[in-house]
């Protein structure tokens, strides 16, 4: 399962790619960030981060994207900008026919560290080890779409776990 | 000068447009919604909402575009979606060349009443009045759509007219 991660920005939209299984080693992809200049005009902006998601997912071809669900807090002028950059990665991966999960970065930082309140350097850390990297991918924004990428592969996999083992206690009732 | 007033909305986004310069009577061009179900997924309502506003800007034809500037209040849900749906219509004006402005509620309410906080059923009496329409239109989103457009009618042709009136001052002082 190849899944691509999205953590939203105008001035610097972090995107990494993962392959892998829960359960078996996880292989980096791909990581980076697409930026624009915060002296863009807003629609200037907007198509820097939809043809920069574009060429990504033409590159990568993910299996599904994971993007980071956004909340209303702090700077108000930055979660708006953050909020249509997430809208417009969920809009391309749609407009392919990609599944599109939201994760918020509670349940991310729990998937990867064990720990909801995990600071960003823990979550560098983690993915870092759990790609056997060299070094930690920078900026933060680069490690978090990874982190949102692996939270994905084991999430979804939890998932399907469970809806094996639902399947097969079904089976068993059945069978009684 | 014809323009395209945006109220954005994942559940009903208004779309309004109108011809006219400052000083002159205004004229409806067309005016409606893009509605999106509350239980489609994110992706397949912002495809919606892409595909709505797309399908206006190739009927309308507008000079310019006008969307509402969306904060963070109220319901934390309801903004993120307004923001998205937002920046959905800024990035479809944007890859068309067409010149995007954000205004303001308060400004938009100054702009069509004489008051920053005047109450919907002010601006709708208002919109129906200018336009000289045969009854108030709805829903709500399809009146604030029209406000959005009137002001940036009103707006704009103020600026064009400093921008005249300083660019005859400036003809004066090279004169002496």
């Amino acid at each position: 399962m190849r899944v691509m991660g999205v953590d939203p920005g105008l001035t610097r939209c972090g995107l990494g790619a993962v392959e892998g299984r829960p359960g078996t080693p996880l292989t980096l992809v791909g990581v980076g960030v697409v930026r624009t200049g915060a002296d863009e005009e807003l629609g200037a902006r907007l198509i820097g981060i939809e043809a920069g998601i574009e060429q990504w997912l033409d590159d990568v071809r993910p299996d599904a994207v994971a993007v980071e669900r956004v909340f209303s807090q702090h700077n108000v002028r930055t979660v708006m900008g953050t909020a249509q950059a997430a809208g417009i990665a969920v809009l391309c991966a749609a407009r392919r026919g990609l599944p599109v999960a939201l994760h918020t970065p509670s349940e991310v930082k729990a998937a990867i560290t064990g720990s909801g309140t995990a600071d960003k350097k823990q979550i560098g850390a983690m993915v870092t080890r759990l790609l056997r990297l060299p070094e930690m991918p920078k900026p933060a924004d680069a490690a978090d779409a990874l982190a949102l990428a692996i939270c994905h592969v084991w999430r979804g996999g939890a998932q399907s776990r469970l809806a094996e083992a639902l399947a097969r206690a079904t089976r068993k009732d059945v069978r009684r």
